[in-house]
């Protein structure tokens, strides 16, 4: 059910590639390779034998919803989510109001793209909360409004099939991109909805460091509310942008097989995405990068799959 | 007893910073103006009126100790801690054993710079508890071998008469720098040992994000081990190296009026450091550096001492 499989023996002309199948549990971020469009996003997963695929709204919406769902059902990939919503720190007032709408909108999209994906598919929304408003130090008070938001979003959520998938954001991100820091504050809020409605999603980038990070894996796991298992490895030194220090499972400090395992002894079962924000690796040919990032998946994560 | 005084009314020359003497549980670490040799640091720190210092041990050592001694009893100025001991995380073999050994000097100076200090001096040695060593990724590892070198050191620390504090760092340098990234993190290493022998350093920097932040500072509290209070400021976009990243007080997003109320709820009376690594900082002037630091303390920390 898990790992990945292996042909008979290496292909004539040698290559790694051609020889392993990816595994097919791993999901390909489209983050990871940004500068593709949706149609190649779509045709360089697929042709490298990866089963699944994790959309962002910019490039469906480039094509439009209709279009972007089309493309996808043709590829005959699995769709695991969607990314991403949030913003919620906003005080009340007309951007907080916008940008709740935007949310609405994002939530039909992933029922909509959830649908149109091969069997398998999940209907899941990213939710990044949002970083301190501008001139403001109460965070506190934005990690109520993070909660007040989600209640409010909630009720579309459920009435349309879709889960939300909290993100706490590695805590170098808690003033300019997301107030919630570690997964147990995540499963803190999540804890007042239906675990169909409002879940977690697991980065091992963001909470590798965390050392409440296993027994908040078991209690996801208790709780139900391990929306998405997302892996990508962290390595020092950071580069001058720190939103762009993701790097490929292997390459880093990550302890896969520990975070794998606790997330795999939960039940987990699902797709596995790779969400890697690199300006290297965005500079490179996607094809390239999805054929790399399924046999470093292969290497470093699919061993604590079995 | 705390908070900034200000004399009956401006100077003639109008300088707020001659109208207001700097509050007198400030206290300038040394690293704040990195460049000045320990000659100047103390020149600075008190000619500014600012009470008290906290020094670093490659200065000190660059004098030698006893002549360090003699300059910090000079100066009139309180000592508040030693910066720093650590590096811990080393697997066994000769390099673990050579710093264990750093460590015990590290212990030595604290107490007899302690001892030289003016009245109210605080033997405190700062630990930095070290990266992953090259090439690992044991992290639980990394962390039961900080836990077992405080165990190795206590019982000299207990003999000196000097207090160990733990300092969480945060956690976009627990790969290369300290494998200890919370405060509850700390508390719990620090439970095994006698509050006199370890403690915890509270630094606003490293924890500000923290979502059981509050509930952490009035733990610490509670078992004795606030060994140290220090304060700078958090700030995005980060600097290309995140290890200087750090920033006067209320220059940031850090909310010191709920940090500092929760270590005074606690009973804390003693010095507050401010510790800032600071490229910009450390090119300026230390006089005017240590001037900026007390005024800028007084606006963002003294009001939450009242």
């Amino acid at each position: 059910m898990s790992g990945p499989s292996t042909s008979a023996g290496a292909q004539e002309d040698g290559s790694l590639s051609l020889s392993k199948r990816p595994d097919p549990r791993l999901s390909i971020n489209q983050a990871t390779i940004k500068y593709a469009n949706l149609e190649t996003a779509l045709k360089v997963t697929a042709d490298a034998g990866i089963q699944a695929i994790g959309l962002w709204r910019e490039p469906v919406n480039e094509v439009g919803l209709d279009v972007a769902a089309g493309m996808l059902s043709d590829s005959g990939l699995r769709f695991t989510t969607h990314c991403r919503g949030g913003f919620f720190t906003l005080p009340e007032g007309p951007e907080r109001l916008v940008a709740l709408d935007d949310n609405r909108r994002a939530i039909e999209e992933t029922a909509t793209l959830a649908a149109a994906g091969a069997e398998g598919s999940t209907a899941t929304l990213v939710l990044v909360a949002g970083g301190l408003p501008e001139g403001s130090r109460d965070l506190i008070g934005a990690r109520e409004r993070v909660r007040d938001a989600i209640g409010t979003l909630a009720p579309f959520a459920e009435q349309a099939g879709v889960t939300l998938a909290i993100e706490p954001l590695h805590p170098m991100y808690a003033s300019d991109r997301a107030v919630v820091s570690t997964l147990g504050q995540a499963l803190d809020i999540a804890a007042d909805f239906e675990p169909s409605v409002v879940g977690a999603a697991v980065d091992t980038f963001h909470i590798w460091w965390d050392p409440q990070v296993l027994e908040q894996i078991a209690r996801a796991g208790r709780e139900g509310r391990i929306t998405t298992y997302q892996v990508c490895d962290w390595k020092t030194p950071l580069p001058a942008d720190v939103l762009l220090s993701r790097h490929h499972t292997g390459d880093g400090v990550i302890d896969f097989a520990s975070l794998t395992e606790a997330v795999v002894a939960t039940g987990y079962d699902r797709d596995i995405e790779v969400e890697i924000f690199n300006a290297d690796i965005w500079a490179q040919d996607p094809a390239e990068v999805v054929r790399r990032t399924a046999e470093a998946f292969g290497a470093a994560v699919s061993p604590h799959l079995r």
